[in-house]
């Protein structure tokens, strides 16, 4: 059996997206233990860029050793008690997900669904908190990877504040692509994962809460039903570096490049990195429409980072997607669940967002569709 | 903030170890998609690897994306029902973690609990299953890092399944560095870690279930508590190759590396490795005991990739790991639990178990002793 030797991609699908060179560098740095004093240096810094990243001043902001669906499980199961009546926002595939973990820890899940070519409706939120005043918590996800639609988290978390309700979003997708701001909108819990805007290879998940969330949580009555997930239990390890001890093994390479990767976010500053992404989807778009496709999701819900393409009827679409990757070394994302058959999901995240790789894309893409 | 910059350490505590260069290199290769066909082909690989590592043909052996503690809660998790009876067998931390977890998803643990220098007493699992004659499983460490014991596990199986239960192993720092033999042995289910023997950075817990637990797992009344561990779901991905569907993003370049550690182990053979590690193990404690030092566990129980000396009374023992680390880019470990203050953990496991190492590691031991 040979080594590995993986295919250079152009990885334009719903995530990973392609990895700057200098992070895969960072990455093949020699291993240092998990509680050696330089490597607790290290964590402090990680968690100085992740404030940064989600713009909070949060004490409790820090990885997850796992990847993005392990951050969403730790959000949940941390901040739902058993019993705890909790609005789920279903608008595609990860909403879903979320219902299932909140039934799987015994909470309650209210469930909106709505059309999964929209954003999450505020209105339906709204009714839905007043006909159950009970609720605990409201959660749902700000940018769908498996739609392209963006929700206006700032507004949806108003109005769960308004009826008293604890919010925890999703920001897999959006962390590093588009505008969040954690602190401002006052966002209680937040998981996000390193593989989309933040452009590392998977396996992390940057999570953030506040005061309030942190005060849920001190106050349970009953054990968090996880044993590596029990946000006490890990705070041991990556809360006050004064007096870490040793909870898991931390993820010593893969937080090497999580570090390299928010480094080069912050130097491109944030909001350079949000215009990066608008600039690059709106071309990627007004090309898509020029070959005489329509993108799924109307325009002011649209996630610049995640496009998504209806496909025409009578294409077989999975021959495109297979030429693309075949021919082109490009992989673009099929659609998941309920738009499986529907709609191609085109990914300009982060280190991929490049005019160039726009410009290469269409290229290909135009061949495909004519193959 | 400039880019971090590792110390090149000596990794000689209880993991992670030093890192084969070439397992770091492989993982700095290209990021690709985690449905490419070339990465599910790496996936068949790994598997295939994985079996030969731990002996066995079990179509259920696959890494999972977390740490060796995600492996021992996905292990757990899904084959205790609430209400099943687990005998635990504490010798160490680790078999302390494994009580804590089964409580958590409604077991209800049976502790043996033991002195933390021993391996555990088969005569005690005898007697403490004729007593509870209603368990449904057993589970022990094999290799405790807490403490340097090895436990008998063959013996501890055969007697497991005389009273008709199934055995949850943990093999976390035995996997490639003593002889482990899940098949031969009828092991049920074993959970391992990446970065021990394997010297993989740590990320990443093989796990092998056989299919006398894999039926248990299919008769389950109860859904598992976790989503993100549940390994009918995890199975859609990591199961049959032609089948594969997303559940979560697999850590794609941890994975690389990981496939390489593992082909590098091939290479050498597991019979030569646990050889290896014998030897240089024979030979630390030789030099070890020249010091006039006492080694913690009695010869037929030890460990060789994890060597635990006794910290002479009145000696400051941060003082000289300290120094270890500064003045020689060494690092041992502390004593954990019970044991802080009163062991070293000297691991000499995979790539770091090496003649030179140990040569190295005892004249810098000699000087920071009298430091």
């Amino acid at each position: 059996m040979p080594p590995f030797d993986p295919p250079k991609r152009l990885l334009m699908g719903p995530g990973p997206s392609n990895v700057n060179p200098k992070v895969l560098e960072a990455i093949s740095r020699p291993t240092i233990g998990h509680l050696d004093p330089r490597f607790v240096e290290l964590m402090d810094e990680i968690k100085e860029l992740l404030q940064y990243a989600f713009q909070t001043k949060n004490e409790v902001t820090f990885p997850v050793s796992g990847p993005g669906s392990a951050g969403m499980e730790l959000c949940l199961i941390n901040l739902v008690e058993p019993g705890d009546k909790v609005v789920v926002c279903i608008n595609g595939v990860f909403g879903g997900r979320m219902k299932q973990i909140v039934e799987r820890c015994g909470g309650i899940p209210i469930v909106i669904e709505q059309d999964w070519a929209k954003a999450v409706d505020p209105n339906k939120l709204d009714e839905t908190l007043t006909q159950n005043n009970e609720t605990k918590l409201v959660a749902f996800v700000h940018a769908e990877t498996s739609t392209g639609a963006k929700s206006d988290i700032k507004t949806l978390t108003q109005i769960s504040h308004q009826h008293n309700c604890l919010v925890i979003a999703d920001t897999v997708t959006s962390l590093g692509g588009i505008e969040l701001k954690i602190d401002d909108w006052q966002i209680d819990a937040s998981y996000s994962g390193t593989q989309k805007c933040i452009s590392c290879p998977p396996g992390l998940s940057p999570v953030t809460f506040n005061q309030k969330a942190i005060d849920k949580i001190k106050n349970r009555k009953t054990l968090v039903q996880s044993w590596f997930m029990d946000i006490n239990l890990v705070l041991g390890y990556w809360g006050q570096s004064s007096k870490r001890t040793y909870h898991h093994t931390a993820p010593i390479n893969s937080l090497y490049g999580l570090h390299e990767a928010l480094l080069l976010l912050k130097e491109e500053c944030l909001e350079n990195a949000w215009k990066r992404h608008q600039q690059n989807s709106e071309l990627l778009c007004k090309g898509v429409e020029e070959l005489g496709l329509e993108i799924f999701v109307k325009e002011d819900e649209r996630l610049p980072e995640l496009v998504t393409v209806t496909i025409p009827k009578g294409l077989d679409e999975a021959k495109v997607r297979s030429n693309l990757l075949n021919e082109h070394n490009i992989e673009i994302g099929a659609g998941l669940g309920a738009l499986a058959g529907k709609i191609w999901r085109i990914g300009l995240m982060g280190y991929t967002s490049d005019e160039k790789n726009v410009k290469t894309f269409l290229s290909a893409f135009k061949k495909s569709l004519n193959y």
